[in-house]
């Protein structure tokens, strides 16, 4: 944007790591006249949504959708299942996961923190060395995030659950998708979780404003016996309401009208197509990184997130410079970095409802930005990128495989 | 609308009482693409709302703005002040008020419940009383609705205020003003208010979604010692983020950009202008009730809602059936009857973005439902609201005397 | 709205007779990204509603739609259908046959003008005299208003069709709908019209800036012939371009979604449900103004129009006044007077995307505005106007036959 | 977009020539109420307009604004200004010029067309031979299009004029920007030009259904004896009207809203800014073609288009298979190729609301769809786009200056 000027012309490129942006379709859907939310057309709705969340956990049980943003799903997921002093297990894979750890301590648990260097997902094997340690059960729950937003790592929640079983502990497990959820393959019911915590501003292509709870048989069980106090998260009046189309209190109506064309949406592209295009553009996105001779947060490919990739730059070049740079420059915004690395990295989103042309877009910003910022890079990460897309549309089949 | 019909033409009538209709340029200000919630541009859309905000709750304390509906603005003014088995004040005055002490409970509170037979506000001199007997000052708080929507009595704030400085007694005054809010006088500095409860989608305009809690130094005083389990909710972190423009995690950014326009709105016509309309359609719904022949819920006027009139049925009538058949022949909604009323009032809203002429259609839709239900009722109730609202407009000062 | 208030609460009540209120669902379909409109989903929109549009009209020929108010639908009935100095008889049924004849006469035609005393429908029996005087077949086209928007006159056109085949004259019979069409039944091919002129922004519920000509076999032969010269305006390169989904030169887009979702909601309701509607609004309308002792403009009920009722003021009386008055007061628009009346009546439109609710406040504020104005009238005539509806909801067919 | 799959995720690249993409802002203010066009608020609106677009147009006269697009401001540029028979020079500089000279044979008047090899803009040397030699000064009117939208090529209006001048011929001087007003300077007043013909559905980015003839005192005494028939298009009834904020017939209300909107973007961007950011994105376009060793239709560099570049294919290579495979696999959409070159180029628009990133974004899109249609290019052409733009924001006068 020109100095003189007060208005950037064109779109804003988001790439956070969301919220991402709201499709049209969507911003049209909550651009309704309210409805009576006792009325028989709220009713309606309600049950279409309830049922429709479902296909995008993966589950067959009920998933209880919070007026509330992701923060408070975390919430829920732990007040509805413990009571004080329960011991739980994290991992520390980054900021977010330090946050919910933080929110533990808060409600009264007792988290024992399983450390990492933020460069990882979580290790299974930790976990079930963990679990073997703990032969008196005191440990009451697992509690993993999916998708650690803050790094762009990925942990393996299939193998995760196989740990919990090997130890043969009771543990429930509770699970974060706030960043995953509806951009990489997640099987709350196959994979054994508990809770499963979710958001609608990433991957269901909502404003912030609305999040999950996705429910196992034993999570409702622990409901029974969970003692922290609960009221505005509890799930009681919520599965008992939701049964007949309604809510224990007035839910967030226009916001449900969005959530009903997102899962439309989704099915109309095709869950596994979404999942591929989140590959393929996180893989573009880091092929671009690595040409431009930058590294990438995830040190383990096998943890690399579909949804967001961590940028380090090299010693001595600030990070949050080159976001204000990219901002004004090209109107890009990109994720801001925290904890250790505060400073030290970016991260760009590439979830929600984008595209290869898009995406490619927004790495010609990146790799002018960098250019601009005087970060020492080799051009030609864009090209890179191309060449990797054009050969996905080549042929979609060795793409993949490659 | 028509039996071989599956659309009905023209306006939905949405007489609830919240939420209420979004006016369009508030639709449209939430129809906007996502900004990044960490960038410049957010930082200014926060500061103007947190800004903005305190002058609808007429407090020059911070205001904390919570991404969910009432309810947890409920629960967060509660779980910010006290400590599990204190002992609160609250006042029956009806299902509302029902609701907040059954939280309170679940909160492991010890409420003290004021009963009313649900046709009236709170009596000061009742609260005066109790908190004379209570030496030992072990009442913490007393929490009384300013309207409880349910039945539509307004309760005496600033009297009440007056009530607990009479009797010497230091607890917290904890005020809900969901469904008062931006529609009748409220004053949370000048009255002596320490906690306010708000919520979005009456008065203000807005979609379910977002709500509020204004404070006064004596309730931010009492969160340092509180020692009920909060994260979510906790005032702590929003007011360390708020004071440079951001929240401690993702804010609902549509919402905001709705309540920015809510509060120029509001300033546009100007507040006292909004106070004066609402109480002139609240009058013009009960001259026509008065005409019809039924009776007002609220038996005495000083308790009359600005905002809601709840309309008993003579004996052997349905309020339910009365509303669907009101919504099938005149697609117009109204509130739904509550506890031992259940069945036999509906609520007539006249509350938010409305005016003389919506309300007079949705009273002739009333006059005509109630005919066609076979109600007994006297005709002439429009008549006699039109009768008003023309000597209103004839004379301002004159009918707001009457 | 008060003095010192910069905004009017609630919604504006449009009741002029066209454009009329946009219902929310087709803003949504107008706001919508552009396509490119030689590109393959502009193809599939474009064969949509030139199919759906013939629904309307109730033709199986082709309809041509312009991006073009009405006016410009009038010019071009006239400019592909003859030639400088033809002649063509029109009916002087008010202001818009009076604007059309104008238009003729700037085109280089001779319009022969019927007179009335704009007080009613044309009449058949008429145009039949002026037809067999015409022995040499000189009239080339006879031209009529079905609604004239001016009086709230409707003109009865199988009846005029009757007429001109019993003076075996082959003379062109082109008829202006624009304020009826998709309100009152209307048959293109049964009547036997040549050329149907219809808009957008009545019945069809969109925002003005469309226009349609339905065109006969006959008219479209007579086309070869006509000399006056045209472009924009021309069928042919329409007729052959929309044959594949594509027009001349660049179409509305956005109007064509908004259409595409105009026609479906028409068809939801049900045409038939949609013209009974009209009617009845129409004459609750009627009703209340013979209640208040005022004189319906139209004079002869077999005329009387199902979309608008214009409304004489007693002599003495300034209808503009009262039109300002009630636009202050009460927020609500009326249409203007014309002509040998101007000032003396005013205009209430009852079409378009509407209800019973809407008119019974319509008609509660013009009761109200006649009263503050002074206008001596009776009270009562919105109670007149309940009681006609409440039987029409009662017993749908007594009330049709009454 | 998968075969299996009916949705195409993220934004379609809209790269055809206008219309271009409605930003957010202007769809919001075209999604609004009908107001009364014979009301208070309108006559606001009206004259907010008319005066807003003259500083687009560079005027201080009157401009008048058309409900309908571009082609019909053709219609009454020539309908006000010419008498049937009259001569009009007029030179093929592509496409629409063709359209536009077919239009006035349809309209009775003769045209000689100056030919051209579509691959240049107009000749003002030419244009002074033809005037010098009508000594009879028969030729009424110089009819030119400032930017040919089907070649990509700009015609320099200013040495026209002088052209015309030197000439000392007084034919009108007429002049179609309807694809570079807006995206490039120009100047009604300064330049001498006595029709301005514009459009809005493209540098205006609003949906196309408006069009404008911006006047000078010349063309309005000539529209006093201008003898083609015109009722529509007719300046007189509009700049009668206008001056009191009306229109003669219903104008697009909302279409207004959306222009004011568009005036005040184009303003608080800056026009200078707007010029120079499409300035930029043509360079950098036309330089990613020459790296990709294609050739520019346009082939004189002093005739380039600030708002579209048209791109020969090598022999054999179909322009419309590439335009295919780019909507299929990248969603992407190109401009159409016309005439003699059918088939053999397509058009990049890089006009209207877009920025750096998005047309990036687009030339990748194209860099690729070109590899995957086997086209023969060399790779690297949006790394050399990269590079120009880097440079442009580095030292934008020196990128101005190269």
């Amino acid at each position: 944007m020109s100095k003189n000027s007060s208005r950037a012309a064109g779109r804003h490129f988001l790439q956070i790591p969301g919220p991402t942006p709201v499709p049209d379709r969507i911003l049209r859907a909550l651009d309704t006249p309210i409805i009576d939310h006792r009325g028989p057309e709220f009713a309606k709705l309600a049950k279409r949504v309830l049922e429709g969340i479902k296909t995008i956990f993966k589950t067959t049980n009920p998933v209880i959708i919070y007026t509330a943003t992701g923060t408070g799903a975390w919430e829920a997921a732990l007040v509805n299942t413990l009571s004080a002093g329960d011991r739980v297990l994290m991992v520390e894979t980054g900021q977010f996961a330090t946050l919910w750890k933080n929110m533990a301590v808060k409600l009264g648990l007792k988290p024992e923190f399983i450390a990492t260097d933020w460069r990882t997902g979580a290790d299974p094997a930790a976990i079930e060395a963990k679990l073997r340690d703990d032969k008196a059960h005191q440990i009451k729950a697992v509690c993993v995030l999916h998708n650690e937003t803050a790094t762009g790592c990925l942990s393996p929640i299939a193998e995760i659950r196989q740990a919990i079983n090997r130890a043969g502990h009771p543990a429930l497990f509770l699970v974060d998708t706030i960043s995953s959820l509806a951009s990489t393959d997640y099987r709350h019911d196959e994979w054994g979780v508990d809770v499963t915590v979710g958001g609608a501003q990433k991957g269901l292509m909502l404003p912030p404003g609305m999040s999950f709870n996705a429910l196992s048989d034993k999570a409702m069980a622990a409901s029974k016996n969970s003692k922290l106090p609960k009221s505005f998260w509890s799930w009681e009046d919520m599965l008992n309401m939701n049964k007949v189309g309604f809510f224990p209190y007035t839910p967030a109506t226009n916001m449900l009208h969005g959530l009903a064309a997102a899962i439309d949406m989704l099915h109309e592209e095709g869950l596994d197509n979404v999942f591929a295009r989140h590959a393929r553009l996180a893989e573009a996105t880091r092929r671009a990184v690595r040409a431009w001779g930058l590294e990438i947060l995830c040190r383990d490919p096998k943890f690399y997130s579909p949804t967001v990739t961590a940028v380090l730059l090299p010693e001595g070049h600030d990070a949050d410079k080159l976001r204000n740079l990219a901002l004004d420059h090209f109107d890009i915004s990109y994720g801001m970095s925290f904890g250790r690395f505060l400073g030290k990295y970016f991260r760009f989103g590439h979830l929600g409802d984008t595209n290869d042309l898009t995406i490619l877009g927004a790495l010609a910003g990146t790799e002018m930005a960098l250019t601009l910022a005087g970060v020492p890079i080799k051009k030609g990460g864009v090209q890179v990128a191309m060449d990797y897309i054009v050969a996905a549309h080549a042929s979609p089949q060795r793409a993949a495989a490659e």
